[in-house]
């Protein structure tokens, strides 16, 4: 394969992004195939830098401020690392992307998505995932697991936001896969287990990118 | 006074753009005039460690990394300090501004100056400068400024690009000034003393606000 292919997950907070990204990369790892995962904000020594001072800021952000430094951070990752995960033939899987900066500071938090979208193609130079991976649940059950992950404290500010504000970021979500069907999967996030889940995404995986060469599990013995 | 006047002072390295900042700011205060002067990038402790970022990065920027992690810490310095300072009356002086991304990160390196324009014009909200001294001189001239006050080592990452990259900086500010006359005050930084480059900042200041509040000095006995 020359140029590889770019995977992203996202959903609110506690959604399952991390567990079926790495999933997903390990399936591929075990398969054979070439597999970058990664995250955002961060991916870079500069981007992680940037990603402290998002997350753990000690004054208060101004919304475009947010937007503004989430961009720069996407425009190192994409840099640095995506594009030359690209470039060498790999499987890029990258948990958020441009739709969480969509989501989050464009409909959930009132800034004009539009705008967030302008910014963001500038950072990236126009790259856009091949295949994102939704997962959808309920605010309270993501809720749930990021409070088990967390303790009772040191959540981040972003999810310390609360239900009302996820629920935001939800339906954003939901909007913007409606409005790109062609990219998104949207995946039931709740009542089945990792493994099941999992599952599904390794079928659409493999209905999406015949040509990449995997094991034939699943592929009907091509 | 209601509403503040907003100053900034841009030019290449080395042109004198703090020391005739803070002599203006200087002589306002000694008239009694609420003044607040600033610098970019900067301005505030998110906006301060951004710049550490931007000059003494361990990877390299991506050109749209710069170009976004300039325009984040602007839009931190406007929140926090220029739009407050302004909502108070104050004359806000301050050195570097959306200019210097349009020329450092646009004419000079190669990015497209609309592009720039509109991150800034988000990261701003459009806050635009009443008035902006331009101090001219031959990036030569600048050059054995910033040698002297460095010493033989220690500029940082901007200044590091030499005289060739200086004279595009150059050109870019002028081509900046001739499409907005009326904001610009172009200067010849060179060849005078400081204290004669204040003196033409200061007069021009008072044609330029006559309604500010200063004693009587240079303003013809009003």
């Amino acid at each position: 394969m020359k140029q590889g292919v770019f995977i992203t997950f996202e959903g609110i907070d506690g959604s399952g992004k991390s567990t079926q990204a790495q999933m997903l990369a390990a399936r591929l790892t075990a398969e054979g195939v070439p597999t970058l995962i990664t995250r955002e904000p961060g991916g870079t020594v500069l981007a992680e830098k940037i990603r402290d001072l998002l997350l753990f800021a000690e004054e208060d952000l101004a919304p475009e401020t947010e937007v503004l430094l989430y961009a720069a951070a996407r425009a190192q990752h994409v840099h640095k690392v995506i594009r030359p995960g690209l470039a060498r033939g790999a499987v890029v899987i990258c948990e958020r992307f441009t739709d969480s900066s969509l989501a989050y500071q464009g409909f959930a938090s009132g800034n004009d998505p539009e705008l967030i979208l302008k910014m963001n193609t500038f950072a990236t130079g126009g790259l856009v995932p091949n295949l994102t991976f939704l997962l959808d649940l309920k605010p309270d059950q993501g809720w749930c697991r990021v409070q088990e992950r967390s303790g009772s404290e040191g959540t981040d500010r972003i999810e310390a936001k609360g239900l009302i504000f996820q629920e935001k970021v939800r339906q954003g979500y939901l909007q913007l896969a409606a409005a790109e069907a062609g990219r998104f999967c949207l995946l039931n996030g709740s009542d089945r287990t990792k493994e099941e889940i999992h599952q599904q995404i390794w079928t659409l995986f493999l209905e999406k990118f015949p040509f990449i060469p995997v094991g034939n599990e699943g592929k009907g013995g091509s």
